[in-house]
């Protein structure tokens, strides 16, 4: 990546560009470093705009992120701004004009060819975060008669506007998506070789509505370098390419851990104050409810407390212990739910596994609770309500960590945003429960 | 991605093959897909194998897992192991190599040809989950003199071996790295143009030494398929693609999800109930240290708390909360390192910023739990002790949930492995300390 030293002298040349600069050197510069550039020097950005080309701004454009195309746009000229959208490639509109206000999109679909624009409306009628919203409309298609000489003088024109040219889509007449030639395959086949020769019939796609976390999955497990995406008539509609499921996998991995830590997806690292206060609080106070419910059961108990006063040093332990085994386990869950890892198949397995989690440590941490209590306060019975209060909880733990993803799922709730609230409530206001419950039981032993 | 009805299907194709399967679809199934059947038929897989053609098994050995591949090498005789061995390509044998025991290394270096034995014994040099263990030598260079017609037709045959094609390495005579020219450009260009005339001189490449992480996050940025790593002598040694990245990026996140969560990053949702108990049991018995020790805290003002049973059941969400609080701080750092968005320049921002979300909602959550024992317990001074601890501990929670991770990356450890244990004992000790201090000092009006 360039240094502030290449950064400091790229702003020099795109700054003071002679027409040589501009006609032969800039197509080599890649637009993320004339957006550093942009970013790292805002008091010449638009002296430097100014100077640039329509299809460079609109390689700008294609790289900027979501939620600053439409200031970048708005530097221009009404009149450039058209041509620049005509450039754009149709994905990344959708992308700008979903982060728009009502009023801005309607602004911005006028400044378009009736062509685009059609396009595009089409575009932002699928879900946000499907294939569909995601895809680019410009890929390369081709029947399967014509030969390979053919075909590389069609590419020699077709290639200009496509997202990425290195697989080429076989289509009917009707549209429908037949099969899939590589770049790679034709360049190794003869001139005269006809495309049907080198065809392949199996070719994945994916859905217009699957959503972007199914369609990164399928990128990485084939290694493919785009995915066709089709409709219910499998006629081809659009190509995601693998650059964009990068970014899905980082944004859905940020959103994944984020939401298991009670942040929301949005926040940033050095956002505003006001932001991470609204990212956080929200969660924080539900958070308070469940405490206070727990704190409820306690209190029920006050009676047993004050009684045997080491109860409520050993107590935290009890319910901690069931939180942390509960994390990790609905961590695992949630994990391997994103990654797809986990079906109907294996459920049960999975379940039984995380039961004998439960067992084991439960029986393991119970035990080195247990001789805690006998060699601190003297008190067998102590010993063993806490030994067996701690297996219950870490029962608990890994059965509510293991069913509790899973049954949000199942109601269409991201398992990550609300898995953690229920897990503790669950271990902290059982593991109060069943410990105190116990120890009121067995009072007179205790004492 | 294929049913089960699919795979059933494909199964007995692959079972049962005959020689026009074999010779005309075969090269269209995708070793996934393939892989997928060997899996879920483990009693046929044998019989299948047999079937099949060496090439095929070696892209089967280039797709599956690395600590798998071994095993299903050892499937075949030591003669067809090493026409196995010559069709993979060098990026996945060291894969392969680098989870064998020494012995199995010797025993599988001598198996191949002079020329393989002695790349991947170049590659096995290179640290572990740097560019250089991960590139794959497998790519096309090319001289800037040629015509795209002799090019074309020089790449009916480079194709075969190549890593990825879409892509050709522009070097001169001592291999040094010039340029690069995309297939893209070369299908659009005539026939007779030369590669000097569509060469891009602002090549971007990795170095031999560079982390994974850091080659990840250069694929991000500009959306590359394939980069060029070259050693200090800006000599081409290999290449990195794409597919590898979206495994890396997977491989890291899944890494920092578990480590957060105190899981083992090997675990997986579906592996055996022993090596998720030595995943997690460490983890819960460090926490055990930590849980007694806040223990200890309690047990400390016992005395306070047999006089006022009521600080026993508030005391869990004082610590309880910092403990959430500081989960949320140290998850969005941990998350800002491993994304690079934390740096020297906007650290002290963001550590006022933390600071200052800690003031907030401590302040807000420490107002709702003084109304809260005002109502229940009608003492104010109860109310005005636990709203102190509470803000104490969320100030307590924020600054230490920014400042640990900072401080274990100083030194080297990754800070989603430890960050947590220590900023929950911070808010566990320190938490009760201040609250169950405060409590005894001001003793005289809670009783």
């Amino acid at each position: 990546m360039p240094s502030e030293n290449d950064l400091n002298q790229l702003k020099e040349q795109l700054l003071h560009p002679d027409p040589s600069f501009i006609k032969e050197q800039l197509e080599y510069i890649h637009p993320v470093d004339i957006l550093s550039v942009l970013h790292e020097f805002p008091n010449e950005a638009e002296s430097i705009l100014n100077q640039l080309p329509d299809e460079t701004i609109a390689l700008l454009m294609d790289f900027e992120e979501d939620e600053d195309k439409y200031e970048l746009l708005m530097h221009f000229s009404a009149r450039r701004q058209k041509t620049i959208l005509e450039e754009m490639s149709s994905d990344e509109i959708t992308g700008l004009v979903h982060n728009l206000d009502e009023k801005e999109k309607q602004d911005l679909l006028e400044k378009m060819n009736q062509e685009d624009r059609e396009e595009v409306s089409a575009l932002l009628q699928y879900h946000d975060k499907s294939a569909g919203s995601l895809m680019a409309t410009e890929f390369i298609s081709i029947r399967e008669n014509k030969t390979i000489l053919k075909t590389l003088e069609y590419l020699h024109t077709a290639v200009e506007d496509a997202e990425m040219v290195y697989y080429l889509y076989v289509i009917d007449r009707q549209d429908h998506l037949k099969g899939v030639v590589s770049l790679r395959d034709i360049v190794a086949s003869d001139f005269d070789t006809r495309i049907a020769q080198i065809t392949n019939p199996h070719v994945v796609s994916v859905h217009v509505d699957d959503d972007q976390e199914a369609v990164a999955n399928v990128f990485a497990k084939y290694d493919y370098l785009m995915l066709p995406v089709v409709n219910d008539e499998n006629v081809i509609c659009g190509v995601i390419t693998v650059d964009d499921v990068i970014d899905i996998i980082q944004e859905e991995t940020t959103e994944d851990i984020h939401r298991l830590a009670g942040l929301d997806e949005e926040e940033k690292v050095d956002g505003s104050l006001k932001d991470s206060i609204r990212s956080r609080l929200p969660w924080l106070t539900v958070n308070l409810v469940t405490a206070v419910l727990a704190a409820a059961v306690v209190a029920l108990f006050s009676g047993t407390i004050e009684q045997v006063v080491a109860l409520a040093a050993i107590n935290p332990i009890i319910a901690g212990m069931g939180g942390n085994a509960g994390t990790q386990s609905l961590t695992l869950i949630v994990r391997g739910i994103a990654l797809g890892e986990l079906s109907g198949k294996n459920a049960l397995r999975v379940f039984l596994k995380e039961f004998g989690v439960g067992i084991f440590c439960g029986l393991s941490l119970g035990a080195i609770v247990a001789l805690g209590c006998l060699w601190i306060y003297g008190n067998p019975m102590l010993g063993i309500v806490a030994g067996f209060a701690m297996l219950t909880n870490l029962i608990i733990a890994t059965v509510s960590g293991f069913s509790v993803p899973l049954i949000l799922e199942k109601f269409s709730i991201d398992p990550a945003l609300a898995s953690s609230i229920f897990v503790t409530t669950a271990t902290d206001v059982l593991g109060f429960f069943v410990f105190l419950g116990l120890a009121t039981l067995m009072l007179p032993y205790l004492i």
